[in-house]
This record gives structure tokens, C-alpha cells and sequence, in this order.
């Protein structure tokens, strides 16, 4: 898998049976579905996939599933996320065994960590496996985040080509592409209109909401790659009212509930985390209609 | 003034004497010049402005300058705010009398406001005068909100007619539009990517750095608007290092160290607020030189 | 009025008449009844007092007006407050030609303040009136913080005698009474356990809750000062009451209701704050009567 | 062990071999020490214990060598800590199993938990074993809270029997404690003036300080129960550097830098977190010089 990165990237659910094992069946029937849906790369163990939820042995699982339907047709990038440097070292080195094509790295924090160990951390994760990381900071959820100068620092690094970036700020990915261009591709996540940072030089997105709006996320990408911005846009309007619900429903519940209604028994999110609410659900539904995603 | 608000709008500074009286003359030149160089209304009494440090009777002094200065060649948008309802509805009435053409609403607060009382302090400061009303919230420095909400309840009044954003969340200012679409217009602030907000349906910006590199904001008002936006981008990726000093360095200082670059005699920012540091104008000049502003 | 500053010093409600103006019989009846309970001092333009809903005018008449009251027999500390140092300069002296025993300062602000900003800021209102300063710093309402490294710098000034923490953090009092013990005396606010500040060392305190229960805080400062510490935290956990409900509701609401159902007409809150509901005002008729406050 | 628990509790640091396997002697000779030194209990997995930072095993090892080492002595109060339901039910079991006395209860979150999952969490972590609860709250380094309303509901449960609070909020304990007294026993941190929590009835407390001044908490612990608060304050006052220390620094580093110095071979804090700068580990060696602690 040597192409360079880019294009629509979902997040994919985990779907677990009642005794917490990972559903192999459903999970490869949803990337199948995924791929057939035109998506450009798969990414098991991000946020929307409840990494931070999972035991060591439940993502080992993920990753030899995902990697098992894509079957080399899109890159796989898995997740990597802890609080400690060996045990983040230790996932990117089992996800490269298990034939991962790339990683996307998340700092945990308990206790503040100054940018030195910020950097030590994503290095040693670097190091670790011959795969491109995608650097990612999401600071509505993690007690960690990139600031500049790590980013900057990190960009020199062979093996780190990619930012995701899960903040509001789409200011901030412009001043990122401006001290780091040619070194570090960046990503949008559902948080930024994925339009205005295709617009400024993204490459694409990694996101929960693709996962539930596959074709229309392709299409998305297409009009922008294409240049059609006017007509971008008027997609990217109607799709926005699925990143607002993300932003309001527990992210997790939301794209369960969505996946549960077009076919796809991933059951509910992991405890303590509540599934969406009927009213929540039926809100969901009327807009995944209104998109034609049902 | 009947044409409807849009394009650039700076933030003007306001110029002291050593006394702390309002340097007119400064103030007519520096009018005279950002409507020379196309800018497409003037806002005193905005952020940059420093409306949060100055008294009442400074205030009035330079919005019957700033109006004398334009002379009805562009639409004069004037700041008031407060944290007491009364207060404010005096101030727009005060600006309305001394011949504004708008009213930039800014509502402070010391006390947690509930949003039924932040709608109450708007709707009255629109009712207090018979000019459009541009309703500001800039969550930075402001101790109060604008909720998606108080915002919609706000489109309802007939002279709300613009938001000026000045978050950093630009997927936000989507939302907006699509929840009041032709009932309220949208500016940005120098914390977004113009050509993402003017690409999403935005009529323009009121910022601080406008005041600064006023011709160069012209032009790229210009490029957006004729969809020319490959062009825009690079335009916008040159000026973009301006908005990052704006955020460094102390907004005001950085306005006032810049216009005196230029060769106007503001003085510094009102104590204690501290004036740029001699390398930080030496890196501001260096921003500007490279811009061709200086 | 030279006695060193100590026990409880209420602050002072602002009542006004419908147009604004203060309402200077209703304000020198309240200063008769607090001194009548037994405070230690008055302080007007606080927090409490609504300093950041008020014009100078009305400040100048509310000092006028307690320090007439007051008429010696304990100290009147007025409270200065406001984002720019000539306009707080400007206060100190109006409030000590006004006859003030002190001054308790706050500094506001809008763009965020170095601590050298901060220091030069408290300092020049020292250095304008010959009085005793008191400064205070309220993390929770106000945009500027006192750090530890600017209180100490402050308490070597001859005329910064008193500090007034209305964080939550107990613990901070004692870093800074370790640091600055002899220069600076501390004043709990409400949102401190009093009988823990008196325990760690300190003065007494500052606080909106004692104008509605100034016996019942008067009898506090003397079971704490008599080292009846038991029968002071008996005292305690019963006043704590009032605490709460004063952190749950808006602030001046709260002792506005709180002082009408005692009988004194100081009006609502200035808008757009709202008074309390009539369920709010039940529970505080509950919460007084319950402590011999009504 | 049925009595109550009560006093000194400290939080076992927990020191590894360089493979990262638990080092069992060094572990076992520390908590021979704590109980030689006078404390009240043994907390293994605590914050200061780096419970964010170890694989399961790692824990299981602790709890092992923590009950072991302690004999029925004291109490062992291990470490629950899981953002997942059903993993924390699982640590819950697996420590009872190993033999643990109690149980110290934390929350983590990565996304948002309504008031209502966090009160399924902590009950079924309850509902687990057949040990009394501790729950736990630190707003400074875990995402999720403890609102009065959970603890409150909390309360009622038959075994979760104790708070400890790691807010620097002393008064909302006074409140918890209004609220459940008799129902839940209060436990301070160290970001809490201890005797403070002492006056207002508090148990004793749970901190990392207390694992390198053992004898002296034990002391202050003794003159808080006697009611000596005045002796009791000026000890406080000596060991209050130590508190302020473990907020300025890293709190696993300085506990593991000060326990180094007290000659046990603990290690270095877990990486990314660093060790102590040779300038910070001579200004801890100075402090507990000054204190008798070395």
C-alpha cells in the first residue's frame, strides 16, 4: 500500500456481541460495505470506535478484522492510544504484525505532560513500526493536546506525514499547513466544514459521520477534489446537520444508532456510555432519510 | 447609508493624546486612508478599539469623529457596550444621534446571565435606536455568549440583521446560517479563514487587522466575491501571518504598532496594556514589509 | 480611623430608585442596621454591590452616602474597580477625597495582562490615595487573576496591606500567607469555609452573605477569635446555608431578595440581571428564618 | 479489618524494574515503612501510585504485594480506575479476590457521562464485592466529575462509605458533607489544608505526601483528633511546602524523587512523565531536610 494518503477515511464502530467479544461477522460486513461505498482508506480504534473503551485484547481483534476485509483494497490505519510510551509502542508494533498499513497515534494524559514528552511520546510510536503515522489531537475529549511547536518538531520525523485535527479551530490547521507544508498532510475531522479544509489544502478526512454517510462523504470529497466548490458546498450544507448531531449526541451512541438502522447489529455503545434515546433515534433516522442514507 | 452591510470592515483604532483625549486629527487621516485604500465601512469602538478601556465621553468623541470623517461615503457601524441593560440603550441612542449607521452590540457581563437575559439586553439596545444592529460575541475576551439559540431567538427582531463571530469555531458560523438564513448576515473576525466564511455565505469581516492591511483586505473581498478562489487561497495563505500576530501579540498594541509603522501617530495601548516590545515590532515590520503595507 | 482592618465588613447592597439614581435613605438605613449588628466595617462597590452594573456617578453618590453613614465609627473601604490604571487612579482619589477609610481593588479586564501589567496596575492605585489597600481577586467573575508571584510582589508596596481570595481554594490562602505573612493581612469571601481561613490566620472576611446575616457573622468572628472552634463550626455548617445559596443564585439577586424580605427596599438587581423567582425567594424566606435572620 | 476507616492512608507510589515488571521488594519494604512510621492504611493504585499509567497486570501485582506486605496491619485500599463498566467490575473482583480491604473508586471518561452513568458506574463497581467504596474525584486530571447530586444519590448505597476529594474546594465538602453525613465519610488530598477537613469533620486523608512524611502526618493526624488545632496549625504550616511542591511538580516524579532519597530504589516516574530536574530533587532534599523527613 504505497499510495500517500487521503480522501474519506471513516472511523469504524466496534461492534461487540453481549459478552464483550468483538463481532467479527458484522464488522466485516460493515467495511465491506464501506469500501463498496467508494471510502478511501478504513481507520478501526479512533474515537467513534471507542478505543478508549476497549481492552488490549478487544483491539487486537479490531485490527486483524479490518485488516482481513479490506484485504489490501484500502489502507488500513489502526489507533494507537495510551497514557504510557511502551505500552503505545507496543500497540503500533501488533497492529504492524497484524498487517496494519499505517497508525494513527493518540496521547493519553493523566498527569500534564510538557511538549518535550509530548514528543518523546509520538516519536518512540514512530519508531516503532516501519508505517506512516497520522499524528492525531482531539482536545474536546483527550487531556493531551499538539500544540505548534510539537507539531512542527514532529513533522521532521521520516515516518509522521499526517495531522488529524479534532478541534473548531480551522484557523489553526492553516497555521499548521503554513510551518509545516510538504512535511505534514492534514486531515479535517467532523468538527470542520471538511470543504473549507479541502479548500486550504487538506487531503481529507478521518471521521465518525463518514461511517454512516459513505457515498455522500466520496462524493463530498470528489466535488472538492474537482474544484466544483459552489456545488461542494451545497452538499456539504445538507451533510452538516450529521456532524452537528455528533457533536451533540454522545459520539459513539450516535453512529451505533445510525449503523443499527441501515442494517448493521453493532449494538450499543460500551457502559457507561447510554445508546441514543427514541427520540434521539427517531431524529437520526429523519435525517439519515433526508440524506438518502436509508 | 441604505445599502446593505458586507465586505471589509476594519476595527479602527482609537488614538490618544498623552492626556487621554481622543487625537482627532490622527483619527480623520486614518479614516481618510482605509477609505481610500476600499474598505467598505469603518466599526470604531470595536475590540481593537479598545471600547473596554475607555470612558464614556472618550467613546463619544470618536464616533462624531469617525462619522464626520466618513461623510456618508461608507456606512459607519458603531460599537456599544456594557454590562447594564440601561447603560447600553443610552450608548445607541447617544451613537445614533451623533449620526451612526449601525450598531456593532457587544454585552459584557460580571454575573452568569442566563440567555432569556442576554436576548432581553439585545432586543432592548435594538429597540433603543432605528439602525441595523450587528450582535457580537467574541468568547475570547468576553464574559459572556451568544448561544446558538439566544441567536435565533435574535434573527426574529426586524433591525438584527448581522453576527460578527469572533470564535475560533467556524463550523459554528455554518450552523448559524443554516438555522437563520435570510434573516441574519454573517462576518468574520480575524480568527477565521475569511475565504472559508465568505465560501460558506458570508458577506465579509470586521477585524483588527483590516485596519492595517487595508488594501490587501479589499482585494481579497474582491477575489471571493468573483469565485475566484485558487486565487483567494494564496492571497489569504500570505495575509494569514498578520491574524496569527493578532493573536500573539496584545491585539491593541499590535494595531497601534502597526498604524504607527505606517505613519500614524496613535500612540500606544491604554495602561496597562503594554506596547509591542521592540523585536515584536521589528517581526510586525518584517509581516508588513513582506505584504507590501509598510 | 487607624485601627488595622479586621472581622466582618459586609458588602454593601446598591439600592436604587426605578430612574437609576441611588437611593440614599434606603442605603443609609442599611449602614445603620449592619453597624447596629455589629460589623467591623462597611464596604461598598463590591462584588455584592453591583460595582461592575454601576456608572461613576452612582459609585461617587454610593460612597458619598456610606461614608456619611458610617460617620466614624467603623471604616468604610470603597471598592475601585475597572480595566484601565487612569481610570482606577481616578476613583482611589474621588473615593478618598469622598472621605473612604480604604480602598478595595479589583482590576477587570478585556485583553489578558502579563502579571507585570497587573502589578503596575495595582501599584499606581496605591500610589494615588493615601489609604489602605486592599486587594482582590475573583476568579470566578472576573477575566484577571492575582498569581501568587504578583501578591507577593505587591505586599513589599507600604500601602497594599490586605488581600480578599474569592476563589474556592482555601489552600491558596495559606501558600500566601506563608510568603507574605506581616505584609499582607487575608479576608475570606464566601466561597471560603470562614472558620477555616480564622483558623489558618486569617482577618476575617469580605462577603455579600454578612449584609443578610451580620449577628449571626458578628457572633462567628467571636467564637473564632475566642478559639471556640467547636462551637464555631456549630455555628458554621449552619450559616453555610446562606453560602450556597449564594453561589446556586446570581449574586446581587440573591441579597436584593434577601434585604427586602428584612424590610429594607433596595429593588431588584440592575438589569439585564433578573431578581429571583418567587420559589428562589421562598427558599431564602425559608433559609433566614431558619437562622433568626428574618 | 472491620473498623472504620480513618487517619493517614498514604498513596503507595509504585516502583518497577526497568523491564517494567513491579518491583516486589522495593514495594513490600516501602509498606513496611508507612506502617512502621504510624499510618492508618495502605492506598495502592492511587493517583500518586501512577494507577493511569500500568497494564492490568502491573496492577494485580501491586494489590498482591500491598496485601502481603501489610498482613492485616492496616487496611489495603486498592485502586479501581476504568473509563469502561465492566472492566472496572472486573478490577473490582480481581483485587477483592487478592484480598484488598477496600476499595478506592475512580471514574475515567473520554466522552462525556451524564450524572446518570456515572451512577451506574460507581454502583456496579459497588455491586462487585463485598468491600466499602471509596469514590474518588479529581477534577485536576480526570475528565469526568462527581456532582453533589451523584455523591448524594451514591451515598445511599450500603458499601460506598467514604468520599475523597482531590478538588482544591474545601468548602464543597462542607457541603457534602451537610448533605450525607452519617452516610459518607470524607477523606482530604492534598490539595486540601488537612486540618481544615479535620475541623469540619473529615475522617483523615488520602495523599502522595503522605508517603514521605509518613511519621509527621501521623502526627498532625494525632492533633487534629485531640482538637490541639493551634499545634496542629503550625505543623500544618511546616508540612504545607510539601503539598505545594506536589502541585508545582510532577506528582509521581516528586514522590518517586523523594522516596528515592529516602533510600528506596523506586525508579522513575513512567514514561513520558520525566524524573525530577537535579535543580527540583535539590529543592525537595532541602524541604524534607527541613522537615526531618531525611
Amino acid at each position: 500500500m504505497t499510495a500517500a494518503l487521503h480522501g474519506v477515511i471513516p472511523y469504524i464502530a466496534t461492534p461487540l456481541h453481549d459478552d464483550g467479544r468483538v463481532n467479527r461477522p458484522v464488522l466485516t460486513r460493515l467495511c465491506e460495505h464501506l469500501i463498496g461505498a467508494g471510502v478511501h482508506g478504513l481507520c478501526p480504534l479512533g474515537s467513534t470506535g471507542e478505543f478508549a473503551y476497549l481492552t488490549r485484547d478487544q483491539k487486537a481483534d479490531v485490527v486483524e478484522t479490518v485488516v482481513k476485509a479490506a484485504a489490501g483494497r484500502v489502507p488500513v490505519i489502526a489507533g494507537v492510544a495510551s497514557t504510557a510510551t511502551a505500552d503505545a509502542v507496543s500497540q503500533a508494533r501488533d497492529w504492524a504484525a497484524l498487517g496494519a498499513d499505517g497508525i494513527l497515534a493518540v496521547m493519553e494524559a493523566y498527569f500534564p505532560i510538557p511538549d518535550s514528552g509530548v514528543v518523546d511520546y509520538f516519536t518512540a510510536v514512530a519508531d516503532a513500526a516501519n508505517l506512516p503515522v497520522t499524528i492525531y489531537t482531539n482536545p474536546n475529549f483527550q487531556r493531551s493536546d499538539l500544540s505548534p511547536g510539537a507539531i512542527e518538531t514532529l513533522s521532521h520525523h521520516p515516518r509522521i506525514a499526517y495531522l488529524k485535527d479534532a478541534s473548531t479551530n480551522t484557523g489553526r490547521l492553516l497555521s499548521i499547513l503554513n510551518r509545516t507544508e510538504g512535511r505534514i498532510g492534514i486531515f479535517a475531522a467532523s468538527s470542520h466544514i471538511t470543504v473549507a479544509v479541502m479548500m486550504i489544502g487538506g487531503l481529507g478526512w478521518m471521521s465518525g459521520p463518514s461511517c454512516i454517510v459513505p457515498r455522500q462523504s466520496a462524493e463530498l470529497y470528489r466535488l472538492c477534489r474537482a474544484g466544483e466548490w459552489d456545488a461542494a458546498m451545497v452538499l456539504q450544507r445538507r451533510l452538516w446537520a450529521v456532524n452537528e448531531a455528533f457533536a451533540r449526541f454522545n459520539l459513539a451512541a450516535a453512529i451505533k444508532a445510525g449503523l443499527t438502522l441501515q442494517g448493521f447489529d453493532v449494538g450499543p455503545p460500551i457502559a457507561p456510555q447510554a445508546p441514543l434515546s427514541d427520540a434521539q433515534t427517531g431524529e437520526l433516522r429523519t435525517m439519515l432519510e433526508a440524506l438518502g442514507a436509508l
